[in-house]
């Protein structure tokens, strides 16, 4: 009998990582979970979004990882309380204050490093590019980019096969796999602001709601404040 | 008056990154020193090393990192103290004990975030392929597949070149570059053993020692022992 395949998979404990390892999980592999903990304000709630998951899919591999050189290094507003998160505007151009200057490329060159350690064969990550971000390193073009390099980057026979099921799909579609799929949405959290209600007025509560809201998913997290052009 | 350019130099402490900052500065470039802390037995050393290099270098900017994952992750003879150092035989093939998994990558990752915040221009490592070290992360086809993805994953607008000027240099000709340009070689630390002498038996010892004997250059530092063979 041979065991599974395994894979590092990204868990912020929010929506869009945890249906990805949902995807993982339904393509057959084992999972190995990394958290990356570099310092934004909401790190103590999306820490126990991420313990709630793991424990949900039994993973007994876990690795959270402080990264104290993006705190240090300043530049986004998730990270330094200074620069004042915007609220209420999914229109507006442009890379978002939200930024964490290549965070994702941090976090992916740790997954890499740990999938190495591990003999892993995947990582697994829920970038989305389309209706999300405007963040650049969640572009497509960059993890196909960073995959060249993490494989010419490790051991001679590590083959890293770098997965973002969702990186084309609209956060309702993201909603809908995630349900289809049984992920443990109740478990989520991706408020940037609050930790015991989610505060429905940042970008990401925005986002989230909007998504359930058109995949006509009722949102099982509990809310501060709901817009009333967003409820369900 | 525009202000000159400005490099990020990733330094350890040890001869190759002294050089690359040395290179970087003779090139005209102001320097962001930055130092990685992944938990390797002799990084108070190292570190120590690093502010007498920036020091002399009078590098007013200046970012140690902490990289607690890297040591979590374990894999490597530098960060687990149950995996043993292997002394005197530089032929022996293949990637080594000494290697940690992904750690240029995840230290290039860092440099390429900071470089983004603070609008530098280019990224300088000291990184060597030729004689010394069987990394596949020290590779020039890594660090080229790497500076894709690193342009790729920040703002638009951010151009970052990756400048690895010793990548094929064997460790004399780094030796004479450091000396031609004046780098602070009697401040740089290489040993993965010694604290206060280098042991002189470890293969970083063994390499930077016959680097200096072919370069025709007395090598500054303490020993504790220097095998025949290798002395001046």
């Amino acid at each position: 009998m041979t065991s599974p395949p395994l894979s590092v998979v990204s868990l912020s404990g929010g929506l869009d990582s945890c249906v990805a390892a949902a995807v993982a999980r339904n393509e057959g592999f084992d999972l190995a979970l990394l958290h990356a903990d570099y310092g934004q304000l909401t790190e103590n709630r999306e820490r126990r979004a991420f313990n709630a998951i793991a424990d949900f899919y039994g993973a007994g591999r876990r690795l959270v990882v402080p990264f104290p050189g993006i705190r240090a290094m300043g530049g986004s507003a998730l990270t330094d309380p200074g620069i004042p998160l915007p609220e209420g505007d999914l229109e507006r151009e442009g890379v978002p204050v939200s930024y964490v200057p290549f965070r994702n490329g941090q976090l992916l060159a740790t997954a890499a490093g740990w999938a190495e350690v591990l003999g892993a064969t995947a990582i697994h990550v829920g970038f989305v590019e389309e209706d999300s971000s405007g963040y650049p390193d969640c572009r497509e073009v960059f993890l196909r980019a960073f995959e060249a390099a993490a494989n010419l980057g490790t051991r001679p026979g590590t083959r890293l096969a770098f997965h973002a099921p969702l990186i084309h799909l609209r956060k309702s579609a993201i909603v809908r796999l995630g349900a289809d799929l049984g992920a443990p949405l109740h478990l989520t959290w991706s408020c940037y602001q609050g930790e015991e209600e989610a505060c429905g007025r940042c970008d990401s509560c925005l986002l989230r709601l909007r998504g359930f809201q058109e995949a006509g998913v009722p949102d099982p997290i509990p809310y501060a404040h709901i817009p009333p052009e967003l409820r369900p």
